[in-house]
């Protein structure tokens, strides 16, 4: 672990200066040699389904681990994606001239070497590969056990195209020893490691934020709501909130609970309910949903639960100032969506909500790299240190300040 | 401390949306309110510096804790300075349209609540108070325990006056409990802290960053250096490096070691000796530099030594490589400067040294929120995470996305 470390500190330091132009080379090159492989892959690939079975990994689990032909083809294609856009780096964020005419550049730096930590999707260890390499950081990567064999033959072949190719060795290492105090370790590696970013499960992420001494970025956990305000579009409202739902239950930015106004409550419910029951959706109301709908109730954990599942949290609300506290109460700052049409409740939602991202009539699933046009993403924070909401690759730089002079000293 | 934890998030939720024109409003109170107690603070500050003396702190320390009339209404001057500048929330950061006609607006929002951990200068307190104020984040304070009677006295009156100017109960915090373990509750209070910034010794950063959850901004390390290249005008370097070092050598922009150009080593290290001599400087030079001058040897320690102190180690380098290998090295990725007339060394010394800032021809002094124009600062960061380098308001602030939406959907 540790040598790993050091190697991908000097790397670091290499691929701080490499050209666009090279690092651009790499990944065209990396994303050929992912396709050219594509039959090995699926060989060690099917290793992991195979002991996944065994275990008796969920259906979900094995769906998230398996990689046929269109997923390796779609892997591939992401890097040359990653390789066209823009470089971040050198980028003169600010520049200005101070009262002695000194002359001051803030340009944007790779942050160093970044450490990921993640669980059973495979396709993240070359999004995060690419990522880091286009944003001139080396990386760390430790994927989960379900998917080491897959991990390991995608790693290698970056590693060794992207040295190929004439980067660093140590520009991109896999942690290949599934042992959990290697994590215990990364976790503490200070001297090697500027940032780490967990992916995955929640427990995971409290793992990190709790041990880890290194500076972290959280990710991921979404307890979202839509609040259906008392003038809203209640045909938007319903495609909306059907959206959030169901469209992809299983992510952060999905929705867990809508709040309604009381206005409109007996209004919206019966429709929304047949909707949802559509897409086999289970509501779990207030008191006062269970008076409208028929459906279970809701008990006070509800409020709090991130399902990340096809079931569906209803209270039904006095008013804006309600659902904000609500919000506020239960809500862990990540999407939270307003449908109405009164122009002085948007604007108090939008202004009071603290979250990464507060919509007006508009679904929460755009909470994303992809979607908010940042090409990439490796991942969506939900903390408010360094970057907030969909990270791409300038969240994966820091800046610093080149200061022109001409013999000024202080007075 | 849990209730101060509760209060301050309560107050930071309130505090996001107070109006630029309530918060400039309290401080301006804030600053008479200083003024008006002049004959107060100094009593308070007396009795810290009766107990110094008996504990027997060093000069300096004292120096440091001292307040009188002028240092008083200097407070007093930077709060107003403090409510003049503009306010960094709301500030929208970046504006853009996505393929489905999502408007979105990515604005500065206030971190929350910042707890900072300082040591003896009482001038921090106020200082932090009115950045958090004027930057929209309620703050808790925990200063060190020689500066207690000066400190309870300057947050009372902050406090009181912050809430008599319509501010809420919680947004400025001191901790008057001088017991450690309040340190060790305060490191691990992520419900209730966004941010922890320490400001002071090493020792101290050092327990901070290694035992905190909450996130931390670290400060302040600086092992400096100026490099005088073969090409430097010698006259300008000598006036730099006497600059950096001696015209405040306890704080973290001073140099520290000074690498010299082979090929110029004897042509400048007599009068440059003879210039730090007259202001007290203890030289420490490499086998090469003894043979030259006369001064102590300086041992493998000493290179990666921040004095804070009237002592400057002195390595003769073969070329700009070497110099760029020692920085690497030893260095703390603070402050960097070359002595240059050579266009080729310098680019190259702006671009390959990893360090906050980076400097061509001018002291590393000028590393400084006041000297950059930001007005104020709430310390200089030395990590790659969030900020780097000096930090001023927006440096406390994070962002948040708002969507403007028209029923989209994602498909």
């Amino acid at each position: 672990m540790i040598n790993k470390g050091i190697a991908s500190k000097e790397a670091a330091r290499f691929m701080a200066n490499v050209s666009a132009e090279d690092k651009n080379k790499a990944l065209i090159n990396i994303s050929k040699a992912i396709r050219e492989n594509t039959k090995r892959i699926i060989e060690e690939n099917q290793k992991d389904i195979d002991n996944g079975k065994k275990k008796g990994l969920s259906k979900a689990i094995l769906d998230r681990l398996l990689l046929d032909e269109n997923r390796i083809e779609a892997m591939a294609s992401a890097v040359e994606d990653v390789a066209g856009l823009q470089d971040p780096i050198g980028e003169v964020i600010e520049g200005f001239k101070t009262y002695n005419e000194l002359k001051i550049s803030k340009i944007r730096v790779p942050l160093g070497v970044v450490g990921i930590i993640y669980e059973a999707r495979p396709n993240v260890t070359i999004d995060a590969a690419a990522l880091c390499i286009k944003s001139g950081n080396s990386c760390i990567l430790r994927g989960g056990s379900e998917a080491i064999h897959s991990n390991i033959v995608i790693s290698d072949i970056i590693a060794q195209t992207a040295v190929g190719s004439g980067l660093p060795k140590g520009v991109v290492n896999f942690i290949d020893i599934t042992d959990r105090e290697v994590v215990d370790i990364m976790l503490k590696l200070n001297s090697y490691i500027d940032v780490l970013i967990p992916r995955g499960g929640s427990s995971l992420i409290k793992k990190v934020v709790e041990n880890a001494t290194v500076p972290v970025i959280e990710t991921g956990v979404g307890n979202c709501h839509v609040f259906v305000d008392d003038s809203a579009d209640l045909q938007k409202a319903i495609e909306i909130i059907v959206n959030a739902k169901t469209h992809r239950p299983g992510v952060c930015n999905a929705i867990e609970t809508i709040l309604i106004h009381k206005k409109v409550a007996e209004l919206i419910l019966p429709n929304l309910k047949k909707r949802l029951e559509e897409k086999n959706v289970e509501l779990r109301g207030c008191s006062e949903t269970v008076g409208l709908i028929n459906c279970k109730q809701a008990t006070e954990e509800d409020w709090s639960t991130e399902y990340l599942d096809l079931i569906l949290a209803v209270k039904i609300v006095e008013n804006l100032d309600e659902a904000l506290e609500h919000i506020y109460k239960y809500g862990t700052k990540h999407s939270e969506s307003i449908i109405t049409e009164n122009y002085t409740n948007s604007q108090r939602f939008l202004k009071e909500v603290d979250a990464a991202a507060v919509y007006v009539n508009a679904s929460t699933r755009f909470t994303d790299g992809g979607e908010f046009g940042f090409g990439a993403e490796i991942g969506i924070s939900t903390q408010k240190l360094h970057a907030r909401g969909p990270m791409g690759l300038k969240e994966l730089t820091s800046y610093k300040y080149l200061i022109y002079g001409d013999g000024q000293i202080r007075k």
